[in-house]
């Protein structure tokens, strides 16, 4: 598609959406517009990125399209708890339903996909092995921190869980800024990818800064525009809130991750996809996520830390079976079947319940 | 032993056995006899694996025992599951805990005795490592698959139990199968090990297959044998139906297992002694107990796939070990003792409930 | 600081100490003079250590001062045992928090700090990766030995838990004398750190032996003293008995690994720092806790190895965390942090149940 085509397509696929959210149209017309928006926005999203990437490096590029894919599904949630504050409690549930789909999301759809595509067309994919080993480890926090507040809550008293949950996120944005100075900064050199870039960037460095930016807005308003559809279709098509938010929310928030991660890989550059995807999941958990209880508590409402079991399974299941993959440093087809299908078989274990 | 001498202990115990079972002779007397007999076709079946090896690599020789291995356990489980569908609901349990025991046996006692034998000759043998970490995650995604529908299961009514443990019975036969393609085919080359073997087939490629198919054969006919008489013994020295299905049943019916495995390790061919156990742990999580699933459903009654807590953590404590001390792709006597060491332990706790 | 000057504070604090630990002095004199002693005292097992190191090689003069690091955790336990047995079985549950407390602090205070300060120092620090994978193993079977018990004893009566318990102690003690004689004779060699050591010992072979052995007993005996003061402190500031357990006693009780760990990794010899850390967490698991039930056999009361659903969470998330961090052989200051803020997390959580 010649660069053209794809940018009047993006352009009128984004108006035509976005005139149909603020007429209020048709729900069933809002929803057939807005999908087909989101993939041309996603795919702009992609082209930005990987033109800063060109410029930052991978591992940077990738961290910066973790942190734009993710303002969209920081600003969705941070309106869900304003509402849930004053008076619906119950979105809580759906706040923590959407940081659970997130996280598993990226960490077994986005990453399944891309080393699907990229290893059917490469027959092994190679990244930082050292790399590999510190998001593992960056994974498993996760994991324990989500699982220490909900095994301790349940002999406590709600003020103490909300204390408690307070200082876990506390702690665990500390760590994540610790961990950015660390592998933006002292240890730099050794967590980055030796391939050599030799493509071209589409634009200069300044412009490819600007279109992330303009692109990440877009994918945050498009998703926005879609996500105000969906209850109307969750009751047409007789879907829980759990599934909703943990399978079909985290599926369109997480769009431009999607084409980004898939596009790098199946430009052989797996260190990216990777970063991309494991990346965002890690942002998710170890910044995201906490930064909402906390957001929550200068609300007036503290929104503890306490998922799930079912939530919970799922953040475990995932992390550990992408720790398994990724830990290697190579990747291939298989891995990412493997990825795909932990992903359906959840997906199929949340439908029902 | 002369080859001579062999065939005729062979030929004599296989027939014992067989004319007390079908004479319906004293129970003692067909106990003692097939326990022999064992022996012997157990034997046989270590050759014939080994001379087809070395026609068709270590890997693929693996396989190949790991398949016909498994035959004998998939039989017995078919009858016990037509006796199930047929009012006798409570041999699913029996089902499951031979399913559970043939994994863990295999895992712990299978790879831990060879390990062990294998390292009191060699200080350290090594295989292929990416096999090592593909096999881990093919582990995990077993866990993964039988831990999903048991937690989920608790609030589910059962004929979502049902259609859930068909589902997810469904993708894990098509992700083996997908498994056997990677491996088989598009990525053969760099799963296999580089360990160039000389030694002497026993036949020619054809008599090798025959013998393997005859071996297989004889192994589970005696297997039969051998189970019919245990219930009696069960009573007699007051073993529960857990511990018998998941301990005795399985170690006698992993017996094929066991001698290939430990020969291959012997003569320094632990890679094919990895495959055999590995590679049939995961044959019977992966395929055999899918497959049973989807046969009781035709069969009219369908046995879903929820194992018991026990069983559960039987089967994640086994493939954590497993995985942990095959993962470097280097093994020694030490390791061999840590796998008997878990078994022993997991023993003694089914014995004691 | 001059070696005189050291030796002079070193006597004058630990005879104080003593002086008002006998003349039963006011608890916070008591309190804040075995304070300072410890330092001293702690500090002198760590120069002593490393003379012993200098002669030995990293790896036994990293079990040495584990092993006689944990004598003084022996001696407590078992005077609190014999109380427990003689009419106060709730010490018994003292005595497995301070069992879960030195497992936690050693695998994340210890080897966090030593991690973090060393990796401040120097930007990378390796170890042998051989060492790193077996001691992942075993402390995965560490794991599973005290999950086993507690996932099964649910549902048996107490005199089965304490058979079964007693089994278990007895396999764990075989294993952890099988590893010695793995890790100390047959396999020495590939477990061995191959940096050679230059620096210079205080004191001469044998004086470095006896020296250890006076340093051992120094820091025994002030631990004692200092705990004795705990319980009115804890009173005073309203700790509860777990964490009392959990975290003060196996904080002070652990004070040499503390300080012998720490010295190593500022002189890079990080090997010999997590050689202490994870050495003498896994002499606890495998080896103290199993001794300790079998002497509460034999004193009357059997002690069993049921640990309660934090602890052994508090175990479980710590061996895994340590697991990911130490398993490439590599270590650097933000592993040190990950290692800190779980322990952080984890304290959190147990102060405020």
């Amino acid at each position: 598609m010649s660069q053209k085509l794809f940018f009047t397509l993006l352009a009128v696929s984004f108006a035509a959406s976005g005139v149909a959210h603020y007429a209020g149209m048709n729900a069933t017309v809002q929803f057939i517009l807005s999908c087909i928006a989101i993939v041309f926005v996603a795919g702009f999203l992609g082209k930005a990125t990987e033109s800063v990437a060109h410029y930052a490096g991978e591992r940077l590029g990738g961290f910066l399209n973790a942190t734009f894919g993710n303002a969209a599904e920081l600003i969705i949630a941070i309106i869900l708890i304003k509402d849930a504050v004053n008076g619906k409690p119950m979105l809580f549930d759906m706040v923590k339903a959407s940081i659970t789909g997130s996280i598993i999301g990226n960490m077994l759809l986005v990453l399944g996909l891309s080393l699907l595509l990229g290893g059917l067309k490469f027959k092994t994919q190679r990244f930082n092995v050292t790399l590999a080993g510190h998001n593992a480890s960056l994974m498993l926090l996760a994991v324990i921190a989500l699982f220490i507040p909900a095994v301790f809550a349940v002999q406590l008293p709600e003020a103490k869980t909300n204390t408690l949950s307070l200082i876990v996120a506390v702690i665990l944005i500390i760590a994540y800024f610790l961990w950015l100075l660390f592998s933006m900064v002292t240890h730099k050199k050794e967590l980055s990818d030796e391939i050599v870039e030799h493509g071209e960037a589409a634009w200069s460095r300044g412009v490819s800064i600007v279109m992330l930016v303009v692109a990440t807005a877009m994918v945050a308003l498009v998703s926005e525009w879609l996500v105000g559809t969906l209850e109307e279709f969750s009751h047409k098509f007789g879907l829980s809130e759990l599934f909703l938010g943990a399978f079909v929310i985290a599926i369109i928030g997480n769009a431009a991750e999607h084409s980004a991660a898939v596009m790098m890989a199946m430009k052989n550059k797996v260190g990216a996809a990777v970063e991309i995807a494991i990346g965002s999941s890690l942002q998710i958990a170890l910044f995201v996520a906490p930064l909402l209880v906390i957001i929550s508590f200068f609300m007036g409402n503290t929104m503890n830390i306490v998922f799930t079991t079912y939530e919970l399974v799922a953040i475990a299941v995932a992390a550990s079976i992408a720790k398994s993959i990724s830990g290697d440093g190579q990747t291939n087809w298989y891995e990412g079947v493997l990825l795909l299908v932990v992903y359906i078989i959840l997906g199929v274990a949340f439908f029902f319940v």
